[in-house]
């Protein structure tokens, strides 16, 4: 009895998320005009995580890696996806999306949603050596996406050399070595124009 | 140096896989008529398995399991979508697929290529818990998307009902509990005429 409560609470949590393949995203795919979806993203950071863990500063639990990146956007079938580089909303805003998370790793067993909800939460919050590897991963994939696409979401929102070389020295939190490789990417981008230092005011 | 070989081979690798965005398969999104596609599918299975591996039988590294499900369909790149009740193709030929496997694991690192090919042929050869755990998650998502779907492939391509309950068996080898749930749910589908039996010759 105890088994089909969980399962069917399961079900019907696996059901749930399957909304987070409509919630697109503004980074478009590698090389492509087509806009990347939540799912995607979440499962190329999976991968991600997978192939450059080497590249840590710190030792990680890659399964708590990979749990953290394949959750961190579920969040958005209530909240939304909001944009990196937003300036109206805070994107750790987090009301909403704590009361999305509740919802819906509520729909789980009550111990797998302490243990997701908790997971989430250590992502969020940024401090752990895992939070830091899969927010390095978070951080990467559209940096590597916008340099296929000519500049893509930089170019398409303006959004400043000095902006983007902000948020994305999170990296550095979570590799040094990821963090090297990005770094001299950015700027090769404002040395050919992919991207623009801010006009003053 | 090697560091900076290995950072470029794994971000090739990063790039190769974004066209594993692309290929659809024939099922579609829960209660929806948009195909899948494979990222989208292997990111659900990563779920599924994380959630659900209270029910393998045996107990599974999970790890291994999540790796499993997030790179079984890279072979497709190369190798093409295969229909599970495809009569002309055999599904798990693989001439094909390991040629694919071959080539895009080959992108990266010799350690990692061995380490994801090794991963990728046990998930294959489905002899070990984990690879006879995650294949029931690759059965078993198919399955509750069909029936959130009034018969879903199965009515579109005329599947029978002793065709797709000898498919679906394999849950059985991965998972009692869930076999359990999976049966029940495709008798009653031939009750309520979501299958129905093979025509005689």
């Amino acid at each position: 009895m105890e088994f089909e409560n969980d399962l069917q609470n399961q079900l019907n949590f696996i059901k749930e998320i399957d909304k987070v393949k409509y919630i697109n995203r503004k980074t478009k795919l590698f090389g492509s005009d087509r806009n990347e979806n939540d799912a995607e993203h979440s499962w190329h950071l999976a991968l991600m995580a997978i192939v450059l863990a080497q590249h840590s500063d710190e030792p990680v639990d890659l399964l708590k890696v990979i749990k953290m990146v394949l959750i961190h956007d579920i969040v958005e079938i209530d909240a939304g996806d909001v944009f990196l580089y937003d300036n109206e909303l805070n994107h750790n805003n987090t009301d909403n999306e704590r009361l999305a998370a509740e919802r819906i790793f509520g729909l789980l067993p009550a111990n797998q949603t302490a243990d997701l909800l908790s997971i989430w939460e250590e992502f969020e919050e940024g401090k752990t050596a895992e939070a830091k590897f899969a927010r390095a991963m978070d951080r990467l994939e559209p940096l590597l996406q916008n340099l296929s696409n000519n500049g893509g979401t930089w170019k398409e929102f303006d959004v400043p050399y000095e902006k983007v070389y902000e948020k994305k020295s999170a990296i550095k939190l979570g590799s040094t070595n990821l963090w090297n490789y990005a770094e001299q990417k950015i700027n090769e981008s404002l040395d050919s124009g992919l991207l623009k230092k801010a006009k003053r005011n």
